[in-house]
């Protein structure tokens, strides 16, 4: 049988046309999944993880490097020894249970607001990339040009939820006051949510004053606009730098991603289970100083993934472990009633190749899967984040789209209806001309545009494009068609006030102390 | 902190070198998935497939364009009309009660033999490929030379369960005695289990002798030696070649895989349920068949799945649809407590490119979580098919093994002993010189060879290999260290003597009437 689309064809080469004109922008909203979540593990196991954390808690004790952060578990009735804050299991909690399960993100444009928590998921691009592959897949040191541009295809692009903060690194301004250009670029460049800089206490400060003057201080009281992630040093130990960045978010009730950095077998035990057990207590003990800081605000249970190889100490992704650790985290999660965080589309390729195509893939159907909340990293990451690929980004926020479609579930609207079809078509048949078809084909089945499924001989005579080559026409394209949301002016001048303002204030030369 | 491996260095270059030269080809036994399949529809809705499928074969019926079908039919008491086969409900129960659920496929080395069906799943290599991208990743016509070093990959990789039959077509041979050289090649470079062809009646015959010289005809009486496939021509049609070898595969009672092949949206309707409803339908009355050649014959739910992308016509793989369709199949097959087939890592990409890798690791993803029993195409499948890659046959085949430790599931034999570890090494420490860590590091978490996570400098020190490069290096490796398993002299004069018999009796020339 030709698979020639006899019906499609018929409705000529105009409307084939416009399909392929009519670009869609528009922001996907957060994704509601309706696919059951994998849960390998049964109840019993779930309060065996819980019970191992909550004894490391109490025996092992957390290291708070941070005397305002001891203080306060003093006061909160904690057993602190020296900088070791012995966590009695009751007081964590009767703790965490004031994390509220679900909240609205919002962003300047409330069309793009996303509700969050529970069966709902986001997208965001990852971060903190020192290198980019630019538009010509050369790998050089971004600009804060660049990062626009990243910020945006994070607009343009339908499941990127937000632009997130520093996906590159913009070297071309002092590290001291990078925070300020990162986070008017999001602001800027994009109406849907973004992320805050947690790069030292006064960084956060001024992320959230920033924050104040694009949405209001009141509105921020009682909503939540702007995330900040506070990354732990596994084993067991979180830093002045991040608790004072905590700080800053949670007392303006904004919320943060209590995320254990993890490079299993290395500051993990060398097995799952136990990898899970370390870092779940090490989440929660941050989970519950977020409501020992401000009872109530919101927060989220995170955590950075990677497994080391026991060769070479390197870093891996997408391997057999990671993804059973998400599936067994996003578990004690919703053990806890908190919303969770995981990492999207990990990898060590250095290049944009293969590997990276499996790592990526692994690494997105896996965290789908576990049913995470906040889905970061999900375009660009590469060369285990040392570079953000502008091909990739592309392609990964239509692997993200795929994905959505895939987490929303099935579709059973039409069953009847398609039934007919099956009745009118009979035996030997097709498809492709009846009604049920030319009325579904557009939603039926995702047709993804940066794979090419042609024929090789059609692939030579349109030149033998590659997937890179392909995905950075397609980024040039969308550079050239963005448009600039609109922000008021008057805002948008008392952001540069402020940033004019900090940059006089704060000392350029004065980079390492300030931005670690 | 330092990532490197403090503990694994001190034990010196000469341990971490054996680790490197022992490679182990020893095949992993078939897997048992611990892990819970992703099952997204509930009961009623499982039901509701059940029923629609139902009234499409009592009321739309199946064309069976067979004589010797249609007249078995009619004796089974079915309502033949033309043609036509219109199935009632009570009698396809009745029938498909027949299969059994699981059963041993027995290899001659009966150390590879496989337990299979219900929560068993194996891994067999692509096969069909009329090109193949070589040693120097040319893309060229297969030569028998060429399959017999794909069958001695698949000996040699561990995840690999079985050397298939013609994972890429020899050329080089007439096609009308093809059949016989691409059996033999299988059976004597490989002692794993293997396929039959199924492209004629006559061929399946040859295969099925040549079987009976190997184990035994009296053996194959109550063992399945050998799997043949049968597609259909959906929708609704299964044709006199497909289902003449399809009796004589049943006859001997050896496994057929009764494989619907799916054009979703050309020759199924433009919809998810739908497509699965009709597929369904079109599987059960090729299973429904298998039980009315041979009661209690082995058989196996298949199919041949890919979305059609209604802009070009061009079949897709790796998007959202085929992914939820997989997971309602196999609940499906357990809803009537069969064993079932899928295809891992189909794809459209011309080259072993980010798309391959994207598109083989979604599929793959999809079809372990799916729960599949036999899961064919997983080594070098690429360009929808066309060709089978060296280099991706390799990788993808080291995927399989990180996917099988996936759903393997999670060990808690040494919970308890590694939270001792995390309580001596405590807060701020690391793992690598704990006695936990050495014992376990090995097998604690995958360590992917074709996967490079050194850091780029490195990378480019030892030359920028591409994974294309490295992967065609190890087939290299594997192929010069490849050793013949020793096969009984009688049985391989025998298989030689029947070999020369037929290419004697089959005319060379009457290719395309003998083998479609």
């Amino acid at each position: 049988m030709s698979v020639k689309a006899v019906g499609i064809t018929r409705r000529g080469r105009g409307a084939r046309k416009a399909i392929r004109q009519t670009r869609d922008v528009t922001m996907l909203p957060a994704l509601k999944r309706r696919l059951p979540p994998c849960e390998p593990m049964s109840a019993r196991e779930i309060e065996r993880i819980d019970a191992a954390s909550m004894a490391i808690l109490e025996d092992v004790g957390v290291v708070f490097r941070d005397p305002v952060a001891l203080a306060d578990w003093r006061r909160a009735g904690a057993d602190v020894r020296g900088e070791t804050v012995h966590l009695d299991r009751g007081l964590v909690r009767e703790l965490i249970a004031g994390i509220p399960a679900s909240f609205t993100y919002h962003a300047r444009n409330p069309a793009n607001n996303l509700p969050f928590g529970n069966d709902h998921s986001i997208f965001v691009p990852m971060t903190g990339a020192p290198y980019l592959r630019d538009l010509h897949d050369v790998r050089r040191a971004p600009r804060l040009e660049d990062l626009a541009d990243f910020h945006k295809l994070s607009h343009m692009l339908p499941a990127m939820h937000s632009t997130a903060h520093h996906i590159v690194e913009p070297m071309d301004h002092p590290i001291s006051q990078r925070h300020l250009r990162i986070t008017y670029s999001s602001m800027k460049h994009s109406d849907k949510t973004f992320m805050g800089m947690t790069t030292s206490p006064k960084n956060a400060q001024d992320v959230l004053d920033m924050c104040a003057l694009l949405f209001g201080a009141d509105f921020m009281e009682t909503h939540a606009v702007v995330t900040g992630n506070c990354n732990g040093n596994s084993p067991l130990v979180w830093d002045e730098t991040m608790l004072g960045a905590m700080r800053a978010f949670i007392r303006r009730n904004q919320p943060v991603l209590c995320s254990p950095f993890v490079l299993g077998g290395a500051n993990t035990p060398a097995s799952v289970a136990p990898t899970v057990a370390q870092l779940n207590a090490e989440a929660l003990s941050a989970l519950a100083y977020t409501q020992v800081i401000r009872r109530g605000a919101p927060a989220i249970y995170g955590h950075y993934l990677s497994t080391v190889s026991m060769k070479s100490g390197a870093p891996m992704a997408g391997t057999p472990e990671i993804s059973l650790m998400n599936f067994m985290i996003g578990q004690m999660a919703r053990f806890y009633d908190v919303p969770w965080r995981s990492s999207n589309t990990l990898g060590g390729a250095k290049t944009f190749d293969a590997q990276a195509g499996y790592e990526s893939a692994t690494t997105g159907m896996a965290v789908l899967m576990a049913g995470a909340n906040y889905l970061w990293h999900s375009a660009g990451w590469n060369e285990a984040g040392m570079h953000c690929s502008m091909a990739k980004f592309v392609v990964d926020a239509e692997q993200c789209a795929m994905g959505y479609r895939m987490a929303e579930g099935i579709r059973w609207d039409d069953f009847d209806e398609a039934l007919g079809a099956v009745r009118d078509v009979g035996p030997g048949g097709h498809y492709l001309g009846h009604p049920h078809t030319l009325e579904n084909f557009q939603r039926a089945f995702f047709m993804p545009e940066m794979f090419d499924n042609n024929s090789i001989e059609q692939w030579q005579a349109e030149g033998s494009a590659g997937i890179t080559e392909r995905a950075l026409l397609r980024a040039r394209d969308l550079l050239n068609e963005y448009e600039e949301p609109r922000l008021d002016a008057d805002v948008d001048e008392a952001l540069r006030d402020y940033i004019a303002r900090r940059e006089r204030e704060i000392p350029a030369a004065d980079a390492l102390n300030q931005d670690r």
